[in-house]
């Protein structure tokens, strides 16, 4: 372990530079959803290159018919495995901007609450700080040793918050460069402040856009209403209708493979102790909104939910405007469980919706992304690695959880390259990903380094 | 009647002179309901002043809590009655802007239809084309007479699109100034191309906005979704609960004091001969969409309606952003008949939709406008004049009709100067008020000068 604590100390004495170069990516606008940030997105993958080339790795841009990706590659022992690290250097939008307490593409490292230092920006956590653990722990430990533990590779992606969409085709075209033993993908987040996890489900994403169109134009409220059909009254119809009264999914086949988790799973789950009360407090409800008569980590780890994302129809804009809209249209996505088939999900779904478009009524849907939900096995020896090196650095149990949320990376690098994957984050649940004021810990980016160095040394034992 | 004839003959050789200053005023961008719009307003108002100031009215700009009145005065024989003359100069946002074939302030006078030429522009129609067709009535006879044939007051307002909040106070502090023999408002439409008309009914309006949120920020649908209130869900139940499935509104007493229409006026309206089909065909719709078991102008001017005009919440942009967002919001109004109070009926509402807001949920509501339905006398002297006036100019009998729309002022006119309100308009069916590519007819205009100039010569005698 005397080679572990050189390394750990240089990654101590690296973390204000570490911070600095964290601090550059995020500067970046790589909002990957919006065409206008392409070149943006673009820059952010050069950045990357360029960091890793310095590192020693063989690293090049990639381009694809969206965002381009980053791979690199790295020597190691021949003893120890070959892992493929996965992040993705694209953000989400920054809307409502007005909400944000600092330029969200301004990186700021201030008090998060008393002692308890965070950088706060677009991306920090969601997975930009998440990615350069990893980068950060690859430094230290050759900066140290002048090799790593284990041979390496990496895939940034630059679409993961816009549907994905090339990363199938990307991974099939270059199977044999990418296939390694062990996929890692940090994107996951920890149990809690102190306590490390591992997550080992992630539930599958269908995500569709539709819109309702009734007159040919924009109608006056008066001289029409009563006679012409309005397409918020239909839209709003169908969305209302999608859940019954316990909170259920009424789509048809909805719940077909989805499985009840196993009683030793709940008790465990029972055991880590988060109520709902707890978990809602810190976002200003009380109530979980879901099916009734679940526990808060069955809602969100074990069950599928049908979540409108965005509205919009009419007048908008400041004051009012007596108008019954052309159309009218909404985001919609599924988060998905067990064995439940995103496709179906889809087709079904369109077809809940064509049963309530009156006859001269139109409806038009926009397919956006797919991904079945994933289990990987308890007993996977590198998840049993992965998990005491964890808790060596943070001195707790590694906590064994689902996530909500999907990450799709982890059903293609399954499907495709016949590799599992380990699902370790520091991201905390109060990060904000997603939202306004986004940040990521100092701790979780410190520790995280640390930890990386911790599994790869692990992994290559 | 050869005093009339000059006149009309002057009101048809100023034509193209009358049309060059209704573009000078549609130029100016005087739309209500947005602040950014104000100093337009303004100018609007000042344009109006100079015109009624050149034809020997005195006229001057009221100020305002919002935009300013327009009030103008011109004397007349002792033994004519006094009138006012309303119209607004304030026009609807252009929104959506792509779907306007020609800039929504740069009028242009082209073919609608094939022989049929028409002034295309925000505000041609709604109201600013309207109100000139008086205005130039006043110029075409006293360039001929040297005098008006009654006394004519004229009062402009900027804010009917927004509200016409100003209108009551300035009508209570000027009461003795504008209280005349009768108003007359050009605000309302021909029965069609051919036929003039009178229209005798309005509906009321109330205008109601709400916001519901829900969590102290938006959130990750991953990680969220199946716990977390989701503000849309909650808002399109509330909508959607609105309507039974025939269509009637299920607000607690909104049906009360609304009458059936009786059985000789329904008569007269299945005579005019307009069926719910080819009223529908022109906005590409073919199904009533209303209560069910009644006729089309049963729908559009004696029953009362709840519509949506506007729906936003989450992620609206270009692409998908797995968001359950923090709150939504919908603006709502009501067409109101009979007795119903408008101010009972928002009350009424904002408690249906307080019982349906989760117990961790909140609501905000914002009022808009406010007023009841009016309905006049069929045998007020000067309805029987006006109407005969008309019958002469169209070469057809004129139709007593009502309106769906709502237009306040007859209201206040009623309740605050004991005045009746003689409702004549030129617009058309397909003049797209509210909406992209207004106009209004070159013949509506022009016809509607000669109009003026007949009703206010009959109402002299």
């Amino acid at each position: 372990m005397t080679d572990l604590t050189a390394a750990l100390s240089k990654a101590d004495s690296n973390l204000d530079e570490s911070l600095e170069r964290l601090c550059e990516l995020v500067r970046i606008k790589s909002i990957s959803t919006d065409p206008a940030y392409a070149p943006e997105c673009r820059k952010a993958a050069q950045w990357l290159v360029d960091r890793l080339n310095e590192l020693g790795f063989s690293a090049s841009i990639r381009d694809t018919a969206g965002h381009p990706m980053v791979v690199a590659h790295h020597d190691g022992p021949q003893s120890a495995p070959h892992v493929l690290f996965y992040g993705h250097y694209d953000v989400q939008p920054v809307d409502p901007i007005a909400l944000w307490s600092s330029d969200p593409f301004e990186p700021e490292i201030r008090e998060a609450s008393p002692g308890r230092k965070a950088i706060f920006g677009r991306g920090t956590s969601d997975d930009k700080g998440q990615l350069m653990t990893f980068v950060e722990a690859c430094r230290a430990y050759k900066e140290t040793h002048g090799s790593l533990p284990c041979r390496v590779s990496i895939l940034f992606e630059g679409e993961e918050e816009s549907g994905s969409t090339s990363l199938k085709p990307f991974l099939e075209a270059n199977a044999d460069e990418l296939k390694a033993d062990l996929a890692m993908v940090c994107d996951t987040g920890m149990w809690d402040a102190q306590t490390p996890a591992i997550s080992v489900s992630l539930r599958g994403l269908t995500g569709e856009e539709i819109t309702v169109k009734a007159a040919n134009r924009d109608l006056h409220s008066g001289h029409f209403g009563g006679a012409a059909a309005n397409p918020i009254h239909i839209l709003t119809r169908i969305l209302a209708d999608m859940h019954d009264d316990d909170g259920r999914v009424t789509i048809a086949n909805f719940y077909d493979g989805v499985k009840e988790t196993p009683e030793d799973i709940k008790a465990m789950w029972d055991g880590l102790g988060r109520t709902a009360e707890d978990f809602l407090a810190d976002i200003g409800l009380s109530i979980p909104s879901g099916e009734k008569g679940r526990s808060l980590l069955e809602l969100t780890w074990a069950r599928p939910t049908a979540e409108v994302n965005g509205i919009t129809g009419g007048y908008t804009g400041e004051g009012f405007k007596t108008v019954i809209a052309a159309e009218a249209s909404a985001k919609v996505s599924f988060r998905l469980v067990g064995d439940q088939d995103p496709d179906a999900i889809r087709s079904n779904f369109r077809e809940f919706v064509k049963q309530r478009i009156p006859a001269d009524c139109s409806v038009t849907f926009t397919k956006h992304g797919t991904s079945g939900a994933i289990h990987l096995p308890f007993d996977l020896p590198e998840l049993v690695k992965a998990k005491a090196a964890l808790q060596e650095e943070w001195g707790k149990p590694t906590a064994i959880i689902g996530m909500g949320g999907s990450i799709p990376i982890v059903g293609d690098f399954q499907a495709r390259l016949g590799m599992q994957s380990l699902l370790v984050g520091f991201a905390l649940e109060d990060d904000c990903i997603h939202s306004p004021n986004e940040k990521y810990d100092v701790r979780s980016f410190h520790k995280g380094v640390r930890s990386w160095i911790r599994i790869m040394d692990a992994l290559a034992k």
